[in-house]
């Protein structure tokens, strides 16, 4: 079994795609995060759904954490309202988090050893510049189970 | 809105709890990781699904990655076995990730705030030593996106 085989369909977003169609896409998957492409289309990195988050918190709460117990309730529509005029780039511009990229031939136990070593949640699984699909730490998990039964 | 109005139930494993049944927990319903609970049942740590892929991966090819492409394949029954005989506290032991923890009454600010900071993908909202439930990044983003429609 290789990489490829192991591979599951998965939302891609560009730089330019608006910040709210991010966060709906991670939202509606229950997502750990999304695969952002470069302008040529070739993957780039992984925007982690905590970092959509940290774009929900006001710039003066996160230079200063404690003024968010001070500041009570702020309307879920004025967040909305700042992820409305963002893109991706600027979600990504912060802390670009470096997509993990496999080779389509790669084994499980190789892909096994990246994820661990590196921590991610997340491979894409690329034949050239093509992402073929991506490999999340819970599906290698399936896969081990599946064998179980 | 408060914290404890948007936690939701979410597994939680003890110490105890054979690592299969962890991995078969993450996999079924697509965790980024799971709440591990001390022997007095009081929220401890994070397991991330990446831990338990890193139990995976034999020792010689954690001290020396490189081996994992020259290996080939690994028969999934000999992980599923390597699995089989841990517990959660086999897994955890090794780089136990602290688990953010709220109070029911934080606000969603709050919640946001402390998860973009840690870069946490999980946080806990708990009643003294009860765990009400959890809220992940992404069900802190549905809560936006909901608010948008």
């Amino acid at each position: 079994m290789r990489a490829a085989d192991i591979a599951e369909p998965y939302p891609v977003v560009g730089l330019d795609t608006p910040a709210l169609v991010a966060a709906r896409l991670i939202a509606r998957d229950r997502l750990p995060g999304l695969v952002v492409t470069d302008r040529d289309g070739a993957p780039k990195a992984v925007l982690p759904a905590s970092e959509v988050v940290r774009f929900m918190v006001p710039d003066y709460v996160q230079d200063d954490p404690t003024l968010a117990g001070v500041l009570g309730e702020v309307p879920l529509h004025q967040i909305t309202a700042r992820l409305n005029q963002a893109t991706v780039a600027d979600l990504v511009s912060a802390r670009r988090v470096e997509l993990v990229v496999l080779k389509a031939d790669d084994t499980v136990l190789e892909l096994a050893a990246i994820m661990a070593r590196l921590r991610s949640p997340l491979c894409a699984v690329v034949d050239g510049n093509n992402i073929l699909g991506v490999v999340t730490a819970s599906r290698l998990l399936e896969l081990v189970c599946e064998d179980d039964r």
